[in-house]
């Protein structure tokens, strides 16, 4: 019963990270995330950030884009402890520029999260890339996918 | 344990919405509805209708879209009290025109859905837009963002 | 508490095929459906798999795309017995061709997912394709919607 409601509180907790970046409220968004948190978007440097505050700090970078949408699905939890989760989740990130063009980009998130004192927090996030439309140029670690075998040769089907 | 009973119903209701407008069975979206729900999609008078009735004739014009395709995420409930729920869910919409050209909405419902004697029922939605592709051209309110700090400049990072 | 257990137990099994299927591991995939599964994506045969070890071969076609992301939501079971579940569920599935381009399809899953003595499995899954962008062409079964009725007229509203 405890893990059922712990399940729900940490979907909430996923959720609001999406709806606190699309009204790019920062602040509430950085209470999401341990204060010590690590979150690595890809090998940018300017795409890591160590702790809430530089986070907050960070995705200020999201005010360069004129809207976005991060919709969230594909939760998958593992519990390793009571306390910390092992979570998985993808998201279709839209975004639209300034000039009214947009960018989307298919990918997913991999975190620990874990119960504090108020509540459950992310301690760690790393998101990697499926692949992106429209041009997205932000250089998010990309998935590892298993390549075809050695003399795999495609079926006769369009595409 | 109601309340996580109540919750997989919350959430059957909202894809239940989805799943009968692409199949566009009005008669059985209305009935998520209360009879005296009140729904409004945009300012224009003919995105909003007052009771299930009118809201079961107003949506007949998404016939004018070859097809859609509603995607659900993104769900977040509080309970203010045991009967009622203020829900806030996701939704990328994907619209085909007669022509076979597309239109995608990324936007949000907010949502006060009541329990009642035949069970959760949605009594008051409202929909917020935070942006489209593909030339969507319904006037959807759009969602409110915090803006950008005055003075605020955008990092050397490309779109 | 069985069936809320249950619930999440089978929304793990639906997600996992996404991601097993977007990671290419597909004999992790085809772990996922019963030995003697029904798997049809559309009447054409090069859609359909008869049994979980041929449904692993099918699926080698995937490797035809560059990458694929498959974002699932709407999900929607239904319990006819303790052991049975009919669950619909929605897709946006993304799709990079190898020269860079991309097609995305949304549609549904219908699928018969059973309790075995090793865990919930997909018996039977047919996929049914609401409409595509990007000049997808295989040919997915498509989903039946009900037609305007006859002498109806498109209110005064733009796409």
């Amino acid at each position: 019963m405890q893990e059922l409601l712990d399940r729900h509180a940490i979907h909430d907790l996923l959720v609001d990270y999406c709806f606190y970046l699309d009204s790019m409220n920062l602040p509430a968004l950085a209470a999401l995330f341990t204060v010590d948190c690590e979150v690595i978007y890809g090998a940018d440097p300017r795409l890591g950030s160590q702790g809430a505050a530089a986070l907050e700090d960070s995705l200020e970078r999201m005010w360069r884009w004129a809207r976005t949408s991060h919709h969230l699905s594909n939760v998958r939890l593992v519990f390793p402890g009571p306390d910390t989760v092992d979570s998985t989740s993808y998201v279709l990130a839209w975004h639209e520029r300034l000039d009214g063009s947009s960018a989307t980009i298919y990918g997913q998130y991999n975190d620990r999260i874990i119960r504090t004192t108020a509540g459950w927090r992310i301690a760690e996030r790393r998101m990697f890339m499926h692949g992106s439309d429209g041009g997205f140029a932000v250089p998010i670690a990309p998935l590892q996918r298993r390549p075809a075998p050695p003399g795999w040769e495609p079926p006769d089907l369009e595409c």
